[in-house]
């Protein structure tokens, strides 16, 4: 079956071709464009739609092509794209409109084969670069390490293709140092083993501050950027670059001094918001330790606008931004750079965040005192680490399902933007009232959906339940609800030591 | 001379009674008045200017009684207030303005006698409560403790003497739990004692926001408020007297569950800052190490309204707040909740902020490489802990002062807000043109006064000296200052890797 990639929108099946050469069709479709050509490597969450912004280009005329390998979990949606059906489901209506407009224009292909790069005046890499974290079941990080291989074979396959005066704008999270120490020198050697000029290539740096959900083309197209180059003239090539695909009038780009700088400012981003959380994480235990409500707290703090960025504690972070920038930074500093020290408080961070799901496990067992879980059935709410999209990559309601099962509890789960659990493979029912003609003894809410909040439908479920235990891990209920909640059950709600 | 205090704003001597007795000056203020009495506990940087807020109540028409210790630091406060000098200089107008209208109509007294909290229908308490911080010379913190008997007694001569049904408001930044487990059972004691009711007494905390500076009295009568009860008819007296001086239409009061809520609230305000800072301090040490602006980064990622909290890093942290309420908040989990562990990430904050002056003298040394600093002469530019106020209150300066003094440099001071500095009782130079008739080997710019950014004239003398060492430790200097200042001396920037 691994010469196989099945497309789990339609289910549709492709075999995986074992010669690589898809030169026909691009060749067919660059002749038919004649517009400057963009290669955007990488179709994943940033890749695919990045193609949309930019064969919708809002000052510029581009033929895009999206590359991808010819993987299990990537062929399909190459095949996907040029047959007609976005791979990406999205609640942002403009991915649809986008894709129409761009199959109307005939201006955007999708291929697996590198020789797309040849046919480039800018590349954009959009790739993923992973943290391997070695950590135990309970969530323990022993250590962290970057293994750069399979990001340099990628930018060798652009090396070994591209214009010898490509523009090159990595958008990918990189430890900092990457783009001058790793990609350049990668570049260059693959342009003189070609025979060709080494040094009027292009490279910039400029991350994406990509937002999958209801504002997703938005948060490409109409938000602020950050963008550095190897030199200036790289760095004015970026600048043009983005100047024809995001609205700079209104979100004005920001120039850094070198492509360290930008690299960082990404890093940074995401740590500060991870940092952020595990300082709530903190105080939130300290709350339930002295009868505060957090929630409460914070909301009271968040009204200086010196302290808006607070945040609120929960079941835990995921997402595959926040759980592993903070440790591509670190193990920079300590390889790329020579630093001496780890950074040490943002590791830290990213370690209490990683054990969030084990604490609200050993919360819910400790109020649940002698009660036996071992046979009963629990419900989760919620298995999306954010609320209000589907998205369940590195969800912390992974591990605390994982703590669950573990002590031999059964699990009904739902989402209302789920309905294949990808890394675990397991159906999530959509319905929330089918979900609740099973019973219960167990149900915690473990993302704060806007479903959940909004409509008195969660409420009247669980007030038609009697004796359930119910754990809110996200502060979803309000005081009056949490008042009617406890008629009927039992409720804790994590950071909350007020309602004990 | 124990028994002496000076006024430093005028020089006058005044003998401390041993005798406390202002029993007569009290009763025909009261008497004379005929008005609702509030009595406010400490005249410090909180009291003195809560005070003249409250005689100059928007929505109310009280007489003001300053209560003080009759002890050397403290004692001339309360005779400078009745002989019409107010104590604390700001360079917000507005202090003089309510101070004059006050003594126009004669609605406010000080004293050193808790006979004047038996005359009051409420009581504020706006006295210190110190961390006590075991520390190095080098910043290294072994131990931290709180000690509460000062406190324990300054709420023993109030309830000594309150009436049965008074409204104590504690503005105190205390360790979460205070109000109930300490200042309760003592006002309840005391007046059970007296052969009072001791069940109609109402106790609220509501921490104060106080900024020192041009807007001083704004940051009491014009900001938002938190407060909250230890019972509903304490939290809802304190509502009504908070609507009485502060501008609650505007800046709506907030009220919590418990008193134990708005003293964490307080806390955590402080701990988010110190936070951030220590995030900060970490990242500006990559930043050194990889050639990066750490400033240029801060700025572009500020301009995301989720990281506008961001924070610069600088010379260290300072002031009577974000250098302990981490510590205090800790102590309470141990000490009055008996949690077992201490508030790690935010007490390692602590430490990491403790010594960010040591970092930047260190960072100093390494720059002047072989260069000997015995003997030399250094001027530091800015003896404030905080921009654009003279307050020196455990400020950083203080020790990197001291690490230079240690290694055998002669210093001088400037700082526009600072005559003396107390905490060293050094004469500070309040004029820049004079301090630069003397030359200098060193100069470390310490603290980010607007006067030395605003006009050219820091930098002009600074271009008229050779061959300095300029030290920036506070990102003071734009790009094309530093390219001018290079021309004649070596400077570096703490946090700005890209400049060496």
């Amino acid at each position: 079956m691994k010469n196989k990639s099945i497309n789990p929108l339609n289910g549709k099946s492709y075999n995986i071709p074992n010669l690589i050469d898809d030169a026909i069709s691009i060749d067919e479709f660059v002749l038919r464009n004649n517009r400057p050509v963009i290669a955007v490597q990488g179709l994943g969450f940033v890749g695919a739609v990045m193609s949309l912004v930019c064969a919708n280009a809002i000052n510029g005329d581009y033929a895009v092509i999206g590359v991808d390998l010819p993987r299990e979990d990537t062929f399909w949606k190459i095949k996907s794209i040029n047959e007609g059906l976005f791979p990406v489901i999205a609640s942002d209506p403009k991915i649809e409109e986008f894709y129409n407009i761009a199959k109307q224009k005939g201006n955007l292909l999708a291929t697996y084969d590198s020789y797309a790069y040849s046919k480039a005046d800018v590349v954009i890499v959009d790739i993923n670069l992973d943290v391997d974290k070695d950590s135990d079941f309970f969530g323990e990080l022993n250590s962290y390490n970057v293994d750069l291989t399979a990001f340099k074979k990628a930018i060798e396959s652009i090396g070994n293709n591209c214009k010898e005066d490509v523009l090159i704008l990595i958008e990918t999270t990189v430890p900092p140092g990457t783009t001058k120490k790793v990609v350049f020198p990668i570049i260059k050697k693959c342009l003189e083993n070609r025979g060709l000029k080494s040094d009027c290539f292009k490279l910039a740096h400029s991350y994406e501050r990509v937002m999958p959900g209801p504002d997703y083309i938005d948060s490409i197209q109409n938000f602020y950027r950050v963008y550095s180059g190897i030199n200036k003239i790289s760095a004015d090539s970026a600048e043009i670059f983005l100047k024809t695909i995001i609205s700079t009038k209104k979100y004005p780009l920001t120039r850094l001094g070198n492509t360290n700088s930008t690299e960082m400012a990404k890093v940074l981003e995401n740590s500060y918001r991870a940092m952020n959380i595990a300082f709530a994480v903190e105080w939130s235990r300290f709350s339930e330790e002295s009868g505060v409500n957090f929630y409460e707290v914070v909301d009271a703090i968040r009204m200086r606008p010196t302290h808006k960025n607070l945040m609120y504690p929960g079941i835990g972070v995921g997402g595959y931004c926040l759980t592993k920038d903070p440790l591509l930074a670190s193990w920079s500093r300590q390889n790329l750079f020579k630093g001496e020290e780890e950074l040490g408080q943002s590791v830290k961070g990213v370690m209490i965040n990683d054990k969030m799901p084990l604490y609200a496990f050993e919360y819910m067992k400790r109020e649940l005192g002698d009660y036996k879980i071992k046979g009963k059935k629990a419900l989760l709410l919620g298995v999306s680490y954010r609320s209000n999209v589907g998205d369940t990559r590195y969800s912390p309601v992974e591990p605390f399902y994982n703590y669950l099962i573990n002590e031999g509890v059964k699990i009904q789960l739902h989402d209302p933007y789920v309905r294949l659990w990808d890394e675990l493979n397991i159906e999530v029912e959509n319905n929330i009232e089918k979900v609740f003609e099973s019973d219960f003894n167990i149900i915690a809410v473990t993302t704060a959906h806007q479903e959940y909040k909004d409509s008195d439908c969660l409420l009247n479920l669980l007030l038609n339940q009697d004796d359930l235990f119910i754990l809110d891990t996200v502060g979803l209920f309000s005081n009056s609800e949490i008042k009617r909640l406890r008629k009927k059950h039992k409720i804790r709600v994590v950071g909350r030591g007020d309602i004990i």
